[in-house]
């Protein structure tokens, strides 16, 4: 059963510049910027009442958000991600329905510390899907 | 100040058929379709248990929708939309700060009977964005 949304994930190629919108301009809870490197990004944090906001900047030379801003200079809308009590359930339900997991489909360790899978755009209506386990 | 992430909208050729991941594949509470001629769109909406997403689809010639799908033909994430108490002092925050209203900034009645108003994706990292008075 799907759960809730997590998190709207925006590349950005100045995740602090890319922040000050939300937070001078619209009076968000904005956060430092927080580096990942085993992630390849760096990440800045809205904090809205019921989701968050990620803002991802490419860090280092095989950041998967390097290649979206070449196509993308601005940015975009990166990714969506969904929480799930049981991601493997949850992973082998879509399959059967035609999705297609990013790489093997072994779930791995995400940024927020919990298991997390992507799913490609195609079977989402061209958008890029996580499932994290809540 | 920022309220909840309303929605997140992503276009698709056949918004019925794009939900059935989300509902056959994932369990989600999906509708039936929408037709708001108004707006240009055909909506299935997606119930999460703190927020929706939207599917949309091209509804009419005029549709918003249609040149999005030329260049995103299997779709994509079109818009996020934030919920705000003060829209007209949330827009005049926002423009002050460089942020650019669609259209001459008038709020008009959106697709849930409330005042909205969209901000160009330029000044939002390439994300075209929506606010909702709450």
């Amino acid at each position: 059963m799907l759960g809730r949304l997590n998190h709207v994930a925006i590349a950005a190629p100045d995740a602090v510049a890319a922040g000050r919108v939300y937070s001078e301009g619209a009076g968000a809870e904005v956060s430092a910027p927080v580096d990942l490197p085993e992630h390849g990004v760096r990440v800045v944090f809205v904090s809205l009442p019921n989701a968050k906001v990620e803002l991802l900047e490419p860090l280092g030379a095989e950041s998967p958000i390097a290649k979206f801003l070449v196509r993308n200079p601005q940015g975009g809308l990166h990714h969506v991600c969904y929480e799930v009590a049981d991601l493997v359930a949850a992973r082998d339900r879509l399959v059967a329905q035609g999705a297609v997991p990013v790489g093997d489909g072994t779930p791995k360790i995400g940024a927020h510390g919990k298991p997390v899978l992507f799913f490609k755009p195609t079977g989402f209506s061209g958008v890029l899907t996580e499932l994290e386990q809540a």
